[in-house]
């Protein structure tokens, strides 16, 4: 079981990534065969190969994180409430997103959901 | 696939149920065979009776729900963060949660799951 200290270093660590635009970064916290679904709903993406190309993309946007209070850390998840700061097809967008994170035992994401729908785009 | 509407209705009705003390109105919200993680870790609540008991006794400690930003929709879950303020063992705590609900097609949670931690968990 991760402990709570690793829960919240891998939010820290991915918020930090965004920050820097940092790819690479953000895939090392990641396990060998993860899951990235994003928005829930969508298929998952699979493995490194597919969430590094993911999170290019959404670094292109110059996209960043803002958590809004403190993350929710139970058992082997750790689930955080933020805004995502993103310029989209030419304006500045923010979304309120809710994460949630399972983390192996050495500390790396298994399982990404992200939870948000139209409702909560707003243009900045 | 719930719509939007019904996936805001649940939540609002699950507020206004604790606001009121009325297990049978948080009850009716479930379906038959649904289970209830709180908190995420522990063995699953699974059908209405065990439901049912289980949010008999939350609300015997008289907590109550207040919404912190926007519920998340995405596919057929709505993801929330709110506080929980009640009496636990003669002091008044308020814990910071991240609920998920699934619903289905006819608008019933199916699965419940409750994201805190020790860390969530201030006393008043």
């Amino acid at each position: 079981m991760p402990s709570q200290e690793q829960l919240l270093g891998v939010v820290q660590a991915y918020v930090d990534a965004f920050d820097k635009g940092d790819v690479d970064a953000v895939v090392a916290l990641f396990s060998e065969n993860a899951t990235v679904e994003d928005p829930v709903g969508t298929p998952p993406k699979r493995g490194l190969a597919e969430i590094r190309s993911f999170y290019a993309g959404s670094m292109a946007t110059g996209a960043k994180l803002e958590l809004l209070g403190a993350p929710r850390c139970a058992a082997d998840y750790v689930a955080f409430p933020f805004t995502v700061s993103l310029d989209w097809q030419g304006r500045w967008q923010v979304i309120e997103v809710i994460d949630t994170f399972r983390l192996d035992d050495s500390g790396r994401i298994t399982e990404m959901r992200a939870f948000f729908g139209p409702a909560n785009i707003t243009s900045a």
